[in-house]
């Protein structure tokens, strides 16, 4: 019932192609981290797979464990970062499931005490703000 | 600010340890699959590893393979059982992130187009019917 088409026109597509900017946290051969332009909460990163995957129901097996090693050091570094109480992670396979781009990423959302999450479609969040809040992540994955 | 300890009397470690049932789908020497019994949607499974870990930020890394790989594989199988529309993975980190048993886990809950997760807290279902349902994603996955 679900989506197996990998459309190369989607955004994320174009950020690995540098067809259009991001503010990235982390990259190697296979992963990029880089921040969601419509942040849930500060802090809130994607961590995508290099290759061209729909979502996890349709990744290579052999490239998922490159995948969730750099979800966790994401996931601990943005914790430091933001100082947070907790780290929300999810991961959506199909519209119905709450994907709306179609390229595998996980988020990883900062969690504060008593705060909620802002709708995803909240609205696009300022370039200087991401710009600060990607360097504060960097910095805690180099320290 | 984070936790770090592990309470060996959490439910899933009572789980592992034989000490209360559960609707198992999958198991192997180091992750456990079995049905959530407060489902958020038809066929919702918890995977944990068996390893006493809290969350996601404390996990030995080289144990995460073994855990995404099931993940994928019962997330595939449940959207099979259940003719999903799609699959809702979520993993929380401290309670501030959603987290109320603190085991690491993942949640995959298969999605039907127009249908709303129901909450967490909405009850112990049916043991009946969550036995229906493991025996459904168990046959997914020996198919």
């Amino acid at each position: 019932m679900t989506g197996t088409h990998y459309d190369t026109g989607n955004i994320f597509a174009k950020i690995l192609r540098g067809e259009i900017p991001a503010h990235k946290v982390y990259e190697d051969e296979t992963t990029l981290a880089f921040m969601d332009v419509m942040p849930q909460a500060d802090g809130h990163v994607l961590v995508i797979p290099k290759t061209a995957a729909r979502n996890l129901l349709d990744i290579d097996p052999a490239l998922l464990p490159g995948l969730i090693a750099v979800v966790q050091t994401v996931a601990i570094a943005a914790r430091d970062a933001f100082d947070a109480d907790g780290i929300t992670i999810m991961q959506f396979n199909e519209a119905p499931a709450g994907q709306s781009v179609f390229h595998l990423h996980f988020h990883i959302i900062p969690r504060k005490e008593g705060s909620m999450l802002k709708p995803h479609s909240g609205g696009m969040a300022d370039g200087a703000m991401l710009a600060e809040q990607a360097a504060r992540i960097r910095n805690a994955l180099a320290g």
